[in-house]
């Protein structure tokens, strides 16, 4: 087999996800969030024993944890060492936080692809999940009726020789013109916790200016997709299926103007809603057990973060 | 020139330090806090430009922007994101944030220099800093006395091909037995700001077991730095200067109990306290100002951070 250039040689070898507990409906729109006692910590173990289980592998075969979440569980200690103590207690395995916000799951693939490459790790434990519901504003009706709580993990892992799978190209762009347009300004270092009073209570809450992020979106990634696929020399007819950030209802605006048919693209924002850093490996899960993806598949994972960052990984599954 | 084997070739072209604008003391210690206004993103960009014209290069030139930081400035976006705004805006620099807490800037350099080394980037900005103030506990005299407000900045690049700078060699472990003795519990998604009360406010401040920790360094750090030399086949008289993070005044108690005399190792915990990420970097700066370390000598840059997190990275600089 040839193999293809600059090709990283790893395969997802097991994933796993997992829903929080309460099922809330808003119109025909299903949405997830936590029940009281319950924690992204608790999805992510689940999620996370599911990509072994599914890898056939143990938490003993990991050389990494890596948590690729947009939000702190703890101000400190970073969220991969949290789950390193549910999962790892009493083993040395290095425990990581990356963080591009929503692409956080593409952004760790990509960086983490290449450490497997060249061998400084073999098996990688990846997990996604964010707290949305902790900072909803239900002032604010566009962003409180579209988040779930949701975690989900894959297991990263060195391709074997005769294997095709492998990450064949990525790229990531951060466009900070729309750094406000989706942001909680409070409760860390530039508006401590301690400030909050009733007079910027609204600071503390998740902001998001959707037509603002929309409107960057429609202006700038068209010419990015374009861009990743001429470098790629891949075309749109080649990738089997696309799995893009579930950012919100606008998704079925929005792919159709980068090229991408309805039935090229994972759209699942009606059944469980934007899960953040969870969205994507979510999507990519849930592909993979409804038999959507397969391996060998050529697969786009991409999507728009808070940031304005944008990511585009291909992946041969 | 010989290649070293498994070397990533990298150099650090530029550093750049800022410190906090108010002064304190506490008895021989010196301190720094952020003025009223200041904020970790003015320190960061200070230090980051320096870091660019120390290394001749411009904002422009650099493929990815990294902060390595223990803490988050928002809770959303990430805190690349918000340092792209002040120095990048309307380019499109990819931002992502590498978190270890205190070690964050080992990790990023162990990361990207991977990263570098393979051509994925060339040069990288990387930033340090935390906005410790934020969370301090006056009740707790032990961290409130201990910490200071600063941030540093580096320039990762690619060495040229005669040029002896690179990564020798690195580690990362997590030992999350000790998860709990240093932490920030309340605050973020596992402890919601909104769930702050008269009767759990403690939880949003810092909390250190500083005795417990050491107990646990004593215990298994003598072990893992003695891995690490081996496995780097070098031996403590070839290293010219080890930068540790400067995690307390117990550095003075444990560097001879790894085998590093005073002359070997940078103390300066008494004249800046412990900057959280910023320490290893602010100091490794300091040290190439003050000629301590100089081109082609061979530094160690090592810590351990909450977690428990422990680095060791062999760098020729």
């Amino acid at each position: 087999m040839i193999r293809e250039r600059g090709v990283k040689k790893v395969r997802i070898a097991g994933m796993g996800r997992a829903l929080a507990g309460r099922k809330l409906y808003f119109g025909d729109q299903v949405r997830y969030r936590l029940l009281p006692g319950q924690t992204i910590l608790d999805l992510g173990v689940e999620a996370a024993y599911q990509a072994l289980r599914n890898a056939g592998m143990k938490i003993e075969d990991m050389d990494c944890i890596v948590c690729a979440m947009a939000t702190p569980l703890q101000a400190i200690p970073c969220n991969a060492a949290l789950f390193h103590e549910r999962m790892a207690k009493g083993l040395s395995i290095p425990a990581i936080d990356i963080n591009t916000t929503c692409t956080s799951f593409i952004s760790a693939v990509d960086i983490f692809s290449c450490l497997v490459d060249i061998g400084r790790y073999e098996h990688v434990l990846i997990l996604s999940g964010d707290t949305a519901s902790a900072a909803l504003n239900s002032g604010q009706k566009e962003s409180y009726e579209l988040f779930s709580d949701g975690a989900a993990a894959c297991v990263l892992t060195r391709a074997g020789e005769n294997d095709s799978s492998g990450i064949l190209y990525s790229r990531q762009e951060t466009w900070s013109e729309g750094v406000h347009d989706t942001e909680i300004r409070g409760g860390c270092g530039m508006m401590p916790v301690f400030c909050m009073d009733e007079g910027n209570r609204e600071d503390y809450y998740f902001d998001m200016k959707g037509h603002r992020i929309l409107k960057l979106c429609a202006r700038r990634l068209p010419k990015f997709v374009d861009r990743c696929l001429k470098e790629a020399q891949i075309s749109r007819e080649e990738i089997h299926l696309v799995i893009p950030h579930q950012a919100s209802r606008a998704l079925g605006v929005i792919m159709p103007k980068l090229g991408f048919s309805k039935d090229k693209y994972i759209d699942r924002v009606a059944q469980y809603g934007n899960m953040v850093s969870a969205s994507v490996p979510f999507a990519l899960c849930e592909a993979e057990e409804m038999g959507w993806v397969k391996h060998g598949d050529l697969v786009l994972l991409m999507g728009t973060a808070a940031g304005l960052t944008v990511n585009f990984l291909l992946m041969r599954f």
